[in-house]
This record gives C-alpha cells, sequence and structure tokens, in this order.
C-alpha cells in the first residue's frame, strides 16, 4: 500500500473518534450535567481510550464546547435541508417554528444549558463559552431569517425572528423536567400564526 | 414579661432569621450554583449559626425550593402591587410585559436555572422541583392574566399569555452570561404591541 493509501483510512478512523467523542459528551452532559461530564466518563461512553480522547481534546472545556458547536451546526444543516419545498408563507412559516421548536426541546438543548449554567459560575469556562455562544446564536438567527424567507429590512421583523428564537429557548426550559411537548405544540402554533403574519 | 410578651419577639426573630436565610439562599445559588450552595455556606452569608440554620431547613433541597417559593411569591405580589392605575390596553400591556421580562432576567431567574439544571440529573432533587415549578408556574400564569386583564374565554388568548412568560423565560436564559438588556427591551417592546392585538 502506498503512504497516501494508509493516510486516509487513519485520518477517517481520526474524524470518525472524534465524531463519536463529540455526541458523547451532548449525552453525557444532557444526563449528568457538566460536573459529571469528566474526558474520562465521555471516552469511556463513546468505547474510545482515555489516551485518544486527550489527543483529540486536551481539556473537558476543549471536548464540551466543539461539542455543542459541531451539534448544532449540524441541527442547523439539517434545518435547511429538510425545508420542504414551499413558498415563503403560512405553510412554511408553521415548518420553520415547529422545527425550531423541536431543536430547543432536544437533548442538544439540555446539554447546552448544562454547559451555559456551568459557565455563569467559573469565569474560565465563561472565557470560552461567551464567544460560542455569540457564533451559535448568529448563526441560529441566520438559518432562521434564511429558512423563513424573512426580510429584516421591514420594521418589526428582525425582533420576531429573534422573539421566535427566545420563544423556542424558553419552551425548551419548560421542557427540561417534563413533558411539555402538548403545551409546547398549542402555542407554538400560535406563535406562528403571528410570525406569519409579521413577515408579510 | 409575660409569656406572651416574650414568644412574640422570639417568633419575630425567628421569622426574620428565616428570610434572611432565605434571601441568602438565592444570592449563593445564582453565584455559586447549585453544588457551592450548602446550608453550611448560606448560612454564613445570611450570619446566621449553622444549627439555627438547620433548625430551619434540615437540608439543602429544603432551603432551597422554601427559598424560590418566596422569592417567587414576592416577585409576583410586587407585580401586582406595582401595577399602575391603567386600563387594559396597549400602556397597561407594555408595563406588565417589561416587569415580567425583568423578572427573569434578575437573579432569581438564574438562581431558579440552577435549581433547575441541578433536578435534571438528580432524581431525589426532581421529586422536589417538579411540584415547585408547576405550583410557581400556575401562580405566574394567574397572575399575569390578571395583571394585562386577559379574557382567556377568546380563542388564543390563553396561548399568548403562555407564550409572554415562555418569551420572557428565553430572555432570561440569554441574559445568563451577558447582559443583554438593550436587545431585550426591543423584543419586549414588539411583543407588547402583539400581546396586546391579540388581548383586544
Amino acid at each position: 500500500m502506498s503512504t497516501e493509501a494508509v493516510r486516509q483510512p487513519q485520518q477517517d478512523r481520526s474524524r470518525a473518534t472524534r465524531q463519536r467523542l463529540l455526541a458523547a459528551a451532548i449525552d453525557c452532559l444532557a444526563e449528568l450535567g457538566w460536573t459529571g461530564s469528566t474526558v474520562s466518563v465521555v471516552a469511556e461512553r463513546a468505547g474510545v481510550s482515555r489516551g485518544a480522547a486527550q489527543h483529540h481534546f486536551p481539556t473537558r472545556e476543549d471536548l464540551v464546547t466543539a461539542a455543542i458547536e459541531y451539534v448544532t451546526e449540524e441541527r442547523l444543516a439539517h434545518l435547511r435541508q429538510g425545508l420542504p419545498d414551499l413558498p415563503p408563507g403560512r405553510d412554511r412559516t408553521e415548518f420553520v417554528v415547529d422545527t425550531i421548536g423541536e431543536m430547543y426541546a432536544s437533548k442538544l438543548f439540555s446539554a447546552a444549558l448544562q454547559l451555559w449554567v456551568a459557565a455563569s459560575s467559573d469565569s474560565q469556562l465563561r472565557e470560552k463559552v461567551v464567544p460560542l455562544e455569540a457564533r451559535v446564536g448568529r448563526e441560529a438567527h441566520r438559518m432562521t431569517v434564511e429558512a423563513l424567507g424573512a426580510d429584516e429590512s421591514r420594521p418589526g421583523v428582525r425582533e420576531a425572528v429573534q422573539a421566535t428564537l427566545d420563544l423556542a429557548r424558553g419552551l425548551g426550559l419548560a421542557n427540561l423536567l417534563t413533558d411539555d411537548a402538548k403545551r409546547r405544540s398549542r402555542v407554538l402554533r400560535q406563535w406562528a400564526m403571528t410570525l406569519d403574519a409579521a413577515l408579510s
């Protein structure tokens, strides 16, 4: 085998290991919280040796922030790909509002929440989380505008898009300890009508 | 002094001690998180002996859940007392939306968030927090309906009131790590207009 042929599978394995670690970090954070999600615990969950995990992510801060960023980007890309072939309007707005609502009611949100709350009483962690939050927030806003086909130059539209994300975050929080799916669905259906009126 | 005259100041002192502990518990939770907020730490912050603190609140769970409930009730009572003498309508709706937005951006919200998140990975704590959350949520909803003068028998009104509280919770979360006051104020102003239209 040529050197190149050997290198490629190694790179694939390395990428696969990295992605297993990122997915396991989300699981651990959501289930065990920040305190319980050490690199060793995450490595074990991922079926990866501790040494290999630390090769990819020297500290828990590195691992966990990378996991939140990676999974959020995956989810946002999924939102874009999943958009039905609908013109901007009521049905499309409903689809986007529902998809965002479900995204914030997911394990990803619980994991991110653990990270935010840990960062609120840990200044070193906060330094990593604040810029991550800003990037993720901007990206979520941009993708939502694009998905809705919203024209932010019109008065009130920017605030209505922001309110959609803030509302989804609030509903995600209401879902943390109990299953709030039925109430969430009613609130989001009503919001989709309001938002559609604001957009058009 | 009669027995009664002795008893009264003792009861007052005991009530004052209790309230100092509850206020200190909110401070500690918001600043140090659940892990850092032991009964000893809270007692020291309140200037109360550990024994006296444990007489009032045998466990950290008792202390912290009592603190969230007490402070939330105080805040909601404050909302009622602070209502300006305005008829239901745009100005009153704006006042209520602003007041609720500020309530969820406060230290009380950060403290409650620490408790919810700790409960999400601790089943014993969850058992105490879920019923507390249900009570507090019902009370917040009831007070908001009353403050707005909203008629929930009209279609969409109940969901609009719920969305107000969910939005405020989402905005509170966005304020956890950075000062989000300017953006929050714009989103809430816009929301007050939307809500007012839904109510009238």
